[in-house]
């Protein structure tokens, strides 16, 4: 493993960290609040950063698939023990367990709060915990490699982008990785600065605009005020913010298409389209579903569609207390959560493109015991799927679901209802934020024992990473390896004669 | 398609249930109840079956894949069908789908209830319920190789021996069909007895334990108390059940090697040490996470020694009411309900050994993460599983899955509460019984909506033919296949030119 290599990024990651926290400390300057809950994490960034980008100096600026994981991995861990530390400055925090799992929740876009009443903290406090979703969303190590000078980036940093991108494979949409991740960057800013405008129009307070675009861009989910988006009671800001979710969690690579005018590769697009129609299909459904709970259609309209896209796009703002919805409105929506957005978005779940493989080689199977001798491959937009890559989406598909089991089960010690249980697992491990019960809308975490939220915390960290980073940290296997790579024991496993020697 | 062949195969089947119909009979008889909800049903089946069986000669005695799995479905629902005739005649359902519920649950070995006072019906009545969860247990088509003369029996029929039996393949004991056929039925009629024998010596009434011991051996969990085995409040009686459920979740092959003494084959099989270790496991965590609800540790493990056994056979009695059991316990049970028991043996469930192959394959996938150019196939027992058969075993499980979420949804039409959806989901599609909320061990399924019985009677048939002789019937493509079988349009679809002509 490259060490020196993974340190040195880490090491980028905190100065880019530091560099966002400029923008809460001016706010805090202006507003008159403390400024040191963030200088003092400023500075430790400074004095771990800068020393390892100075002195240790890598041999070699490759990493390989294995290495990209780890460092995404470990990248996300550190970026969040350092984040959490303006929260713990801030003393409104129980322990600096539930300031971890906050800013968890915030860099992971979940959104899901521990805050019972989230207007007594500080304004720049608010406004780094929203920061962190918008960061998140696109992933820390996508700045990095828009910001790194060109000899920093190596081919083999794909594997990077790889690791931290949401969908089975890291969509370029230039040859050269750098390009795509500024392009990536640049349409991420202009869609939230579009969506801030819209929301300012729409009469939201400028402060509350801004986070909630920083919000919603990232899908995350982290609101200002208590009562989320139903504070507002606005139509106009419920349809801005729904469309802007949805937006969020369409593939970057369709806006792309879109600015150089490539109209029929959209069209073409199978999981663009099966998002789309997912999510007319779903608003259909819950407005029948809900329609006796509000005066008139038109506001079951609009809250259903509020709230499949809040859900699809695994956002979790709430414009109505929908926990109070019927059963099939709920078992609908926890079924979104766990599809989630297309690949390539900001947002979290197992993606509407693992969703259509999985479906297509369902259909496939059911189609054999007719044609048991016809040669039918999965195909997606024309293009055959190839038999490795259904394999692959397969296996995470049901690595996904022990991750889920493995969580309710450990969740369910706390003996809160099953509904809130299960909630709890699907809302965290898919980024949404607020599940059902306890959980819903009107509710948050505070109440969970410390060990849930640590299984939280790592099930949004599994959640956003889609599994392998943070499975290939904590792997038995993994720890043989630095262990072998640090004694210089390397190679002596292959030949296998430590027994008989 | 052979339809010939294939109506044979009804006609006897329509013939053994009509056989096994004659015990109730007899038993109406002894105790003077309706004779005619039984005679009529029999008249049926021997006036339907008589006439197929002697003038309707197959060209051929051979059946494919394809027609073995067809056959399997329709030979379900139509026994379902004839079998359900009793029960409304009786007088003692609402309507004639709750009688086919009530059948298909049956014979299924689900044994969920939509009865609310099972101590009313006849006796007679009540004895045919739980007989068909026997006749259920190993299968009709068990029954009917077991019975059928050599000359019937095609090498071929190994598929419908496939089609009916739980597990990835069909386990055969001897190189002989018939033969294995005999054998399971000679092994299955022992263990009912010595259950049956055990439970009488334990001061079971002597008719309550043949009915219990059926009920038990099919894994069905029928029982003619509304309390069900709670009813008798006897630590023997739960122990003696516990672990005659146990041994019916085993696969069959495991007291055959007893019986030829291989007991080194015992050892080495995979899928029944993990089995046995899930039980034990389980039962450890039941046992301290209710510790404070009984007065006695003995008193908590041994209805966490019950309900374990009841649940991971899928058969559902219940020995107290585990619905106020706390929230760990039910997640536990849930994902017991899941996994289900061996293959090749009555329970239903996933059967351990694809949860077994699941979990290696997880296990290889993680494995590889550090070792990426490391081969590394999945072994069962020493032996390498082909990559197919892993790869059918995680579309069986994403097919399942999808399943239980369309089954999900349509219960939730009915607006339960989500455990009660959840829970009864689970408990029809993996032959269970009783779930949790309203369907737990003093509910029953009588509220639902009509649609919501046929679902889960759908569920059920998914469930206990695992899958694909169920969606075979129903799947588009098999409509178009009799159509252009019937109208002797074979083969021109392949040549392709009919829409050119």
């Amino acid at each position: 493993m490259n060490y020196r290599m993974i340190a040195r990024l880490c090491a980028f990651c905190l100065l880019i960290e530091a560099a966002f926290m400029l923008i809460p400390t001016a706010y805090a300057v202006y507003a008159g609040e403390n400024v040191q809950s963030f200088l003092i994490p400023i500075a430790i960034a400074i004095a771990i950063g800068l020393p390892i980008i100075l002195f240790l100096k890598p041999r070699s600026k490759s990493l390989y698939a294995r290495e990209g994981w780890f460092s995404a991995g470990i990248i996300w861990i550190v970026i969040s023990l350092l984040g959490a530390l303006p929260f713990s400055f801030s003393g409104m925090f129980k322990s600096y367990i539930d300031c971890f799992v906050e800013i968890v929740s915030g860099f992971t876009t979940t959104g899901s709060s521990i805050l019972k009443t989230v207007e007594q903290l500080p304004r720049s406090i608010l406004m780094w915990r929203s920061l962190t979703n918008w960061i998140g969303g696109i992933g820390v190590l996508v700045f990095l490699l828009a910001l790194m000078p060109v000899s920093e980036v190596d081919m083999r940093s794909l594997h990077l982008l790889r690791a931290e991108s949401p969908g089975p494979t890291a969509s370029k949409f230039v040859p050269k990785m750098a390009q795509t991740a500024k392009l990536m960057c640049i349409i991420y800013f202009v869609m939230t600065a579009l969506t801030a405008i819209a929301l300012v129009i729409a009469k939201m307070p400028f402060y509350d605009s801004i986070l909630h675009a920083w919000s919603a861009a990232g899908t995350g989910g982290f609101s200002c005020k208590n009562l989320s988006i139903a504070y507002y009671n606005s139509t106009a800001i419920n349809y801005i913010l729904g469309v802007s979710m949805l937006l969020f969690s369409v593939n970057f690579i369709v806006f792309f298409n879109l600015i150089i005018r490539q109209f029929k590769s959209i069209l073409k697009n199978t999981e663009f389209l099966f998002h789309i129609a997912v999510v007319v299909v779903s608003i259909v459904l819950i407005t029948i579903n809900i329609n006796r709970l509000f005066p008139s259609v038109g506001q079951s309209v609009e809250h259903a569609f509020f709230q499949v896209t809040t859900i699809i796009s695994t956002t979790g703002f709430a414009s109505t207390d929908f926990n109070l919805w019927p059963t099939f409105s709920k078992s609908l929506l926890l079924l979104l959560m766990l599809m989630g957005g297309c690949a390539g978005s900001t947002a979290g779940g197992i993606k509407a493109i693992r969703s259509v493989i999985l479906l297509k080689t369902a259909r496939r199977e059911i189609g054999r015991l007719t044609h048991p001798r016809m040669v039918n491959p999965v195909k997606i937009g024309g293009k055959i799927v190839e038999d490795a890559q259904v394999r692959s989406v397969m296996v995470f598909f049901i690595i996904y679901v022990f991750v889920i089991i493995a969580s309710v089960l450990l969740l369910s010690l706390d003996n809160f209802d099953f509904l809130t249980t299960f909630s709890a697992t699907m809302a965290t491990v898919n980024n949404i934020g607020p599940g059902f019960g306890m959980v819903g809308a009107t509710g948050n975490f505070s109440e969970f024992s410390a060990l849930s939220k640590l299984v939280m915390s790592f099930g949004m960290l599994l959640g956003r990473l889609e599994l392998y980073p943070i499975i290939f940290i904590f792997a038995p296997g993994t720890f043989k390896m630095h262990f072998h790579e640090m004694t210089g024991d390397r190679g002596k496993r292959r030949i296998g004669k430590r027994q008989e020697g």
